[in-house]
């Protein structure tokens, strides 16, 4: 579809911009204070998980999860939490660490472990000289900083709608100084997208030339689906067991936005070999997880069951601040041919491309206004989008009343800027 | 004092090795099963604490430590968490970072960041070169193994009474290999050293070729005397601005042995340059620490004088088992000149040396009759105790009387051992 504005001659064009310039000092007036920055649950959502503070009280059986809670030991988890865990990814619990809140520790763990000790017996990547690492993109801006940090070269892959551009996945893998992949194969962030079976079959059959190769598969949003119906994503391991290939995948997953983001369990799951490995690095490291938090979980979600039960009270939450985005944007966007943005059916963010040039000016343009929003940018390697375009809206904090007035503004915002643009190249 | 084996003939020697054999195969006749392995709190102990477990519940304020337990946020930790930590170690709360329970997992995370990326601004370790760390010793192996997991090579340095050989340290630090420290400053583990005023100033006044070597100062027990007077330990902050120093040191403490070693809170506190730094690393791997428990430790410990209340408890049930200890070795081995041990005020071991050569040979004996013992050695960098003399003995986790029964039989293998080896010298 053709930008409006770039068929506007300039006389239209300045009429148009003195025109939303007077409705942009209108929002200023209101001096606004709005965030849909973090895709972070909103109270509403995190208030669903309040009854479980009621399961562990002074007399409660500290063993119920099979080991006890209130001392050392189990640093794998413990084992009621692992049966959970591993229910969730359909693995067998004795391929599962269950330990902190963030699987984005267990994930910066293990890159690091291969960059000081090195991955399966094969050197330690700071001996093998400069590293590089796939980054799908957009992506999820604290990956790419994990690889950023440790000082890989970040190679931005292309994001399709059913997963990254796999031509591109199994060209540049053939590099042996390619050491991972960062993957969210489920409502990926921002993208909402889910990685077809294809995706994934392609993913489980990849060659890599290097040996200490790894895809991280952080199923984040593996039961945050909004829609009446799941979107299925295939098993990677049975995908694997299928390509006659192990050693080859972590897979993560967490309770953050299921329970409270700031108390829960993440996971990582493995081939016997690779969880071998992972224990052994987490040994050296670890004491143990946290185990109160884990026991409390078991006895509040039970099984994979209870977490999809449970995952439904926050879809109720979740989906009309979905709608109200796609209602908005639509109402005021649609036909304009400045911009086109995501209809996920599950996760925490639209991915929104505005004109080639935009996103930064649009993203400043919010903060102005008093509406903050995820720095354009950040959803790529180096914080670099190479067009300029991308936005990450994360609609479930705030209030359903705030976000439709932080989405006015947005809209109000991206004409402005889009027109802006348009005039300067008229 | 003389070793009474050593002055026995080799007729003295057969008779009495003949008679602790006998006895020792009365032992095996009862197929004991006792543990003296582990420093950890007996349950008797964690239930001391069982009531903070009803301070929190689905009514409770998730904001009463400053800010919400409930979401992500707040990634040095709860403010009220913060100002607990800091109470605790006598410093200002804006130079403290609260993470997980396990303060190892911080000193691994530090250690692993000068590796990694450099320490306040100089090169990483790793393109350095070979790195060496220190390590006073007998002390804590997990602390060795994290510097020996990182390849550096670990330099033992010898325990006196009150503390590691400064002139040892002294002259150690002037090779800018030297990266860092292993400290247990207060009640040390095993040998229940609290370091002199003399030996803290000293630290304090190191003077390291390396611009990026810093002190780990793990205040591991810092609240856990059990004798009716506490040992003070000059603070190391303080001795510091004495000495006009600052970014020298790393103080490191924890929860695990005041309410419950796998659910707790551990921090670290700094010079405000450091503590930047430690917050920027921190940064890439955490999404934040775990909340819930920091606020139940908040409203159940309130602040430095409750710890301190609660702790007499813990000394209660603590103080008769390093009684029994005393009492056994003393009665089963005073006067014979074979072994000395320590006799601690605080902490969680007892250290004892028998015969050189008679450490490994003690352990293997006890494990044989069903008695489990830390690994000879286990005290040392790389397992190596270099005379084979020291064994650390656990004495928190067994009931009085498990730990009467395993006494009596170390006792009788601590001679045993040490007639064969007078006998084999004969």
């Amino acid at each position: 579809m053709a930008n409006i504005y770039e068929q506007m001659n300039a006389a239209q064009l300045d009429f148009e911009i003195a025109h939303l310039e007077r409705e942009v000092e209108k929002i200023r007036d209101k001096h606004l204070a709005l965030d849909m920055a973090r895709g972070k649950p909103s109270p509403e959502q995190t208030d669903l998980s309040r009854p479980m503070l009621d399961l562990i009280n002074s007399g409660s059986d500290l063993e119920a999860a099979g080991g006890t809670a209130a001392n050392y030991g189990f640093p794998d988890g413990l084992p009621a939490a692992r049966a959970l865990a591993a229910d969730l990814l359909g693995v067998d619990p004795a391929n599962v660490i269950v330990s902190g809140s963030a699987s984005l520790h267990i994930m910066f763990d293990l890159v690091n472990h291969g960059f000081v000790k090195g991955v399966a017996g094969h050197e330690p990547f700071y001996k093998q000289g400069p590293v590089k690492w796939l980054c799908p993109a957009p992506g999820y801006d604290r990956h790419f900083r994990v690889t950023e940090y440790l000082g890989f070269e970040n190679i931005p892959v292309p994001m399709g709608p059913d997963g990254p551009d796999m031509d591109a996945v199994e060209e540049l893998v053939r590099d042996p100084a390619v050491k991972g992949i960062w993957c969210v194969p489920k409502y990926a962030n921002p993208t909402g997208v889910v990685y077809s079976d294809e995706v994934v079959r392609r993913f489980a059959a990849l060659e890599p030339a290097a040996p200490d190769f790894r895809i991280y598969w952080d199923n984040a949003y593996l039961v945050h689906g909004f829609e009446d119906e799941d979107d299925p994503l295939l098993d990677i391991f049975s995908a694997l067991a299928d390509a006659g290939k192990t050693d080859l995948v972590y897979e993560f997953a967490s309770t953050s936005k299921i329970t409270f983001p700031g108390s829960g369990m993440s996971w990582v799951a493995a081939s016997p070999a690779d969880i071998a490995e992972v224990r052994s690095a987490l040994a050296v490291e670890q004491v143990g997880p946290e185990k109160f938090t884990q026991l409390a979980h078991v006895l509040f979600l039970h099984d994979a069951a209870g977490v999809h039960a449970h995952m439904r009270k926050h879809a109720a939450i979740v989906k009309p601040r979905f709608d109200l985005v796609a209602d908005k944007l639509e109402a005021g966007l649609g036909g304009l041919g400045v911009a086109t943005w995501s209809h996920p059916h599950g996760g925490y963010f639209v991915s929104f491309d505005g004109p080639e040039g935009s996103a930064k000016k649009i993203v400043a343009t919010m903060a102005d206004l008093g509406v903050k929003m995820t720095g354009a940018g950040a959803t790529w390697p180096g914080g670099v989008d190479p067009r300029d375009t991308n936005i990450r809206i994360a609609p479930t904090y705030p209030s359903l009343e705030d976000l439709g007035a932080a989405l006015d503004v947005f809209v109000t915002v991206v004409k402005l800027v889009s027109a802006r643009l348009a005039r300067e190249a008229a």
